[in-house]
């Protein structure tokens, strides 16, 4: 984690960039451009046309385009684009540069044959640090982590820990925590900067230190590291394997990324578009994002059509039930995907790991039964009045009753189900729930249409 | 930010913590208790009974209490329930030692009297400092700011600047920014701990400051300071009023909790649930919570019944016109939560301020041409092979198509109107769109039915 706030400034001067980059004078643009925090620099940056952006890798050493690079937020092919024009030899080095966890990010944006050309000709140490890190599986702790942390042995003084500390300062993501290892790099415990420097210079680092550190495996899920430090309020937490070897570290900054990536995730599958759309793509690449989804909900929705279809006799008697079908329908969806919301988010949150799971069941009965209850009651009066059958009101009433309660049920149990055999919840729950609350609710209230059918001709 | 790595554990031993509440046996509790992190203490705490609870109360300290009850996420009714418990004295003692902004948060659970009460009797200073923080709206930086900061005067160097910082620590929520304010207290830079680490003891506080100094003002929205946070990867930014005065900080553990309120609440809002459940609520609460939305969307829903109602003649003639009203209600329901989840979701990232927005329009309208096309050839070749009718299968195509078009269209319009009327987007979007899509859709659809009515009788 950078330790970005020294050098910000949200209202730079972008006129005088642009323009000393247009008179290619190196030492304005240098002297403005590199008083700006790297977030600033990436802004800044990313709003260049190719030629003044080729005037930036020759005022800027790639130490200080990898700085800027980290903070770059453009999809795949704007990461291979910016690359393309930048020197082979310029790009590696800035790769060399970047925090590892942040070149792992780029270089995972990249064909496997590109990535694999610039670690070739990248600093061989720090080509074989991020080769390690390309090892761990997308979405685990080993993906976001970063090996630039510090760690020390308990058997030294305060005074000793913090010559090391200052030492290393300007390389690591944090110097806020440090780690305390055995001789076989096992992670012994943690010590924060706040104690060594509350504490004498002589204090021996084992008094001090915590042994009861929290850390994480490399292979967690992201998400539960991110509700780790989220719930402990950490800055940091560090990844070992399975024999307790300290291997990286994950910085709250990382986290936050990984959380807002989750979010916008979750919201995205609510809305059935697998892959947030970034705003910037083409019409073709927006569709074909959610084309995949429209077509199986396309052909759902045939399924439920033909169900329909089976009754068209019953329909061509009493072409009145027709009208409500979308209403009973639509109710259905949206109980489901309102306590579907519900128990996606509890599982998010980790709130429903902590719950008695029947609780749940038996809450969104309870639930179902009062919404259904009422909401058929409004329902049944307003069908009556208007049309002025109370066979046609307590027909469409009673469905919508029945219809709430099992929709409720049904939107509750699929993510529980899911999440029970390891399926992500959010998964295509949104469009599966409606459709199934689709063939329940009218299968419900053709159901009952049969029944009342010699009161409604 | 509390610097809470020191102790933290995962799997403490609940038994022996049970069993010395229940034997009362104060030093094995506590011994084993104190050990834990804060967080761990309130996830021990919030499983217990009221019993087991009352023994807590005099096993602690006030002081002890306050960490424990900052990491305590429980709802209103529980907090409520958990001062009522304690004398009132030691939980305005437990009040005046945590965190301001964590004080904050738990007397804006309570009724304004009963507030105000603990108020009269906490220590004077504390109760001051909170009542200060009380004043600022909800969802504000104001509203998330703590007042425990350090703040220091250039004129001085890395020594007595690092002395400054060791004395106040303990109390300060992070020791990890310092904040440099002028005589009349105006924010005038910052410097991080790592660069008062790094530079000589010797050195002047005014060589390092840097005076471009990112801050929010007091009044700012909270999701804005968030994002900020998040950009620059800060680890805490100042807040200051109108005159550059700094009245405070916030945390990027603060800042996490906003992001996941945020998240939970555009979710929400998506699935029409307004204020997201927690899950341990009563079937009446959750049906109190979720009845508002069902009852509007049971009128929006008639709405569309009656539409349809005025083409009864019509489906009375050609019943099977009936069977894929909820295909093409659907589908225009699912293309238009597509588009509206895309552009919410580019508004709440700040993506789309950086975007042109009819760029953003013609790029929804290729999509819906692109996606219109395709599933309106899929579909009139399917239903033309199920029913053998060419004329119904153009008809069902033709209206896919011209809905998914204008479907997707208004998804993303209806938000970006809605942010540029100021109301947050998310608010009702996802219910209001389906039920707009409805009404197009079923225009549509008996439109072309009319048109094409010689052919399908």
């Amino acid at each position: 984690m950078p330790d970005m706030q020294e050098r910000p400034s949200e209202q730079y001067n972008r006129e005088l960039l642009l323009q000393s980059l247009q008179n290619e004078d190196l030492d304005v643009f240098r002297e403005e451009f590199l008083d700006l925090h790297p977030y600033d620099q990436a802004s800044f940056f990313k709003e260049l046309e190719e030629e003044a952006r080729s005037v930036i890798y020759q005022f800027l050493s790639p130490e200080e385009m990898a700085g800027l690079f980290e903070n770059l937020e453009v999809d795949e092919e704007e990461y291979k684009d910016v690359l393309a024009e930048m020197n082979p030899s310029y790009a590696a080095d800035m790769l060399s540069n970047m925090y590892a966890d942040d070149a792992v990010d780029v270089l995972n944006e990249l064909d496997k044959d590109q990535a694999a050309s610039y670690l070739t000709i990248m600093d061989s140490d720090a080509a074989q640090e991020i080769k390690d890190l390309l090892h761990y599986e997308e979405y685990t702790a080993g993906s976001i982590m970063t090996t630039e942390f510090i760690s020390i042995s308990a058997n030294q003084t305060v005074r000793s820990a913090m010559y090391i500390l200052k030492n290393e300062a300007p390389r690591a993501e944090t110097i806020y925590y440090v780690y305390v290892v055995d001789e076989d790099k096992k992670l012994a415990g943690v010590i924060s900067l706040r104690d060594l420097i509350v504490n004498d210079d002589d204090t021996m680092i084992a008094e001090i230190t915590n042994d009861r550190v929290v850390s994480v495996s490399v292979g967690e899920d992201q998400e539960d590291v991110a509700r780790k430090i989220k719930d402990y309020n950490f800055l940091a937490l560090p990844v070992v394997d399975f024999q307790n070897h300290l291997l990286g570290i994950i910085t709250v900054d990382d986290v936050m990324d990984v959380m807002e990536e989750e979010a916008s995730d979750d919201y995205s599958k609510l809305a059935a578009v697998s892959d947030m759309d970034t705003l910037d793509r083409s019409p073709f690449a927006a569709a074909r994002k959610r084309l995949p989804w429209l077509i199986i909900l396309l052909f759902l929705g045939m399924m439920t059509a033909s169900l329909i279809g089976r009754f068209e006799e019953t329909l061509s008697k009493v072409s009145i039930l027709a009208v409500f079908i979308p209403l009973i329908a639509g109710m259905a969806g949206n109980t489901g995907t309102q306590a579907l919301a519900v128990a996606v988010r509890g599982i998010a949150t980790g709130d429903l790991e902590r719950e008695n799971k029947s609780k749940l069941i038996f809450r969104e009965a309870g639930t179902g039964v009062i919404t259904g209850t009422i909401c058929g009651i409004l329902v049944s009066l307003a069908v009556w009045l208007w049309h002025g059958d109370i066979y046609l009101g307590l027909l469409v009433g009673i469905s919508i009753f029945s219809t709430l309660i099992v929709a409720t049920l049904a939107g509750a149990l699929v993510p529980l189900i899911m999440h029970r055999m390891k399926i992500d919840p959010a998964v295509a729950s949104g469009p599966f729930i409606t459709t199934i609350n689709d063939i329940i609710s009218i299968l419900i209230y053709f159901g009952m249409a049969t029944l009342f059918m010699s009161y409604l001709i």
